[in-house]
């Protein structure tokens, strides 16, 4: 815990150190305001760390780790435009303190801030690690769009699921890594295991993620629990239940999920939810994903050329990001 | 006029080929849809002339062409939802075919597209290409930033217009004409001075689009006289008249900006603006910024390590834009 809070420690000041007061203010105050709110940093932690390993000055990474932090809160200031989100991490969202129009221009600029933060780079580096942000960029637009897509289709299998959280959220987790690895001397190979380490734990976590919205333990999950219920959301646990389930179970899952949540409907409704992901089989398939994904992760780590101590570290990384403890 | 069609046409094919048929259809699909919709293409036009002015094949030129091409897209995308425009080139916008997350998700999908478009070059070309596209592109957000500033301001001076319009509009056209130069082997200091060329003519260019909206003759421009007016748009003639004019001008000409037109105010609202702008010494002062602008861009064009062939060429393109037959 004390390695990741200095590298957490040494990005906050990078960014503080990053954020311009020149104009206009009312395109960069919005990027400011939302870097801000905080957030764990996990992945800027992830490039640091990584750099280190492979032999170079976490300070090296700084420049990588901001244009994955600010590409980060870039998709964060427009998703929570178009899930028309009133709060982010506890405060206003973008859109909601200004307004539509300003979330989606300083979103824009955020996008541009990511490429500029690797200017500090020289080739061929610099070219390596453009080419991986734009690649991972336009995977993660992707992912959206089939989130957004999958909202108003009332089956979808698991693999297409699995497909779209790799494309919103794990590749992404990936891409710090890779980055980090080249920055650090990594060979290509090596660079490219690390990426698939973050995809993987990257994965396991949301679905994870899915699973203690229903069944967690709300002090360690800090989250309100049910919420995805709630909100009609449709989550791992929805879709393998509408996969899995027998049809009178689908039926019932469809008609709770087709209206909205009355205030008095709450509490029974999450409870009978979660009878229906427990007997369709949904909630144990989903805990047996996020272990096998957990456990793939962990795998890609054996095969680095790294020395123990290297290896320990990402592992308890993985294990401390799971145990919700990061 | 045969050698701008036959770029254009070169061009056209190249983007008929770039666009995907991959999915996700809902990310794709605008994004085809827009930049099928037409346009002159003068961006990547300038492109590929400035490579082929300084030797190399156009065909060379096609991946920054596209790029610049892309992105002038991405802009009209999400300008179009700040703006709220119903029509782009006489179709529906996208957030008005589709709705404003397909037309923001799409938007920033493009803007990634606009950088892998590059990605045909190898360094050092590469690195040059994309630094300019991401300084030139949060400069364009700047410019839209302070264009959305200025709607809300009663009295904006000549030169923060002319900063915005700078920002806005005429550092792309600088950008597509310096990305050429560089790709056809020009030194960075001829580089430099077409990109100047091409702010300059850019800026000329803008001024004059604000000064015929109200002034000119419909036949050759093309849009509907008086628009701005009737839209209380502050362009180049209302700032300056604001500045110019004395307070009883000033008075009549807040007025009438104050309000929305009326269908039976409109003929009397663009006459008696006119007579306004004429009377406040706006008229004039615009049309002496063109005259201005569109003079220090040719100068420019002096400059250049170029054959006299080479520098008629720009100079036959800049006339050609100015007098609007391009």
């Amino acid at each position: 815990m004390t390695v990741l809070s200095a590298y957490q420690q040494l990005f906050q000041t990078a960014l503080k150190d990053s954020l311009t007061s020149k104009g206009p203010m009312g395109l960069y105050d919005p990027i400011k305001y939302l870097l801000s709110l905080g957030g764990k940093r996990m992945r800027p932690v992830l490039t640091l760390m990584a750099a280190e390993t492979f032999g170079k000055n976490q300070n090296e990474a700084l420049g990588a780790a901001l244009a994955v932090e600010i590409f980060h809160n870039f998709t964060l200031m427009h998703d929570d435009v178009m899930d028309e989100a009133p709060l982010r991490r506890g405060a206003p969202t973008v859109h909601q303190k200004w307004d539509v129009n300003t979330a989606v221009l300083s979103g824009d600029a955020m996008l541009i801030q990511a490429y500029q933060a690797l200017e500090t780079y020289s080739e061929p580096l610099y070219g390596k690690l453009t080419r991986l942000l734009s690649q991972t960029a336009l995977e993660v637009c992707e992912g959206q769009q089939y989130d957004l897509d999958f909202e108003s289709q009332q089956e979808v299998t698991e693999a297409q699921y699995l497909e779209m959280i790799r494309l919103k959220t794990a590749v992404l987790v990936g891409c710090a890594l890779q980055m980090g690895a080249w920055i650090g001397g990594a060979s290509d190979a090596d660079a490219r295991t690390l990426y698939e380490f973050g995809m993987l734990l990257g994965t396991a976590f949301q679905i994870q993620d899915d699973y203690l919205d229903a069944f967690g333990d709300m002090k360690s999950f800090g989250k309100q629990l049910g919420g995805d219920i709630i909100e009609n959301k449709k989550t791992i646990l929805y879709h393998q239940a509408m996969n899995k389930g027998i049809k009178e179970q689908k039926e019932k899952l469809h008609l709770w999920f087709s209206n909205p949540t009355s205030e008095s409907d709450k509490g029974q409704k999450i409870d009978e939810v979660k009878v229906l992901f427990e007997e369709s089989g949904s909630r144990i398939a989903s805990l047996e994903l996020v272990k096998k994904y957990t456990e793939k992760a962990f795998k890609k780590i054996e095969m680095l050329g790294i020395s123990g101590e290297g290896k320990d570290l990402f592992i308890g990384f993985g294990l401390q990001l799971m145990e919700r403890k990061f």
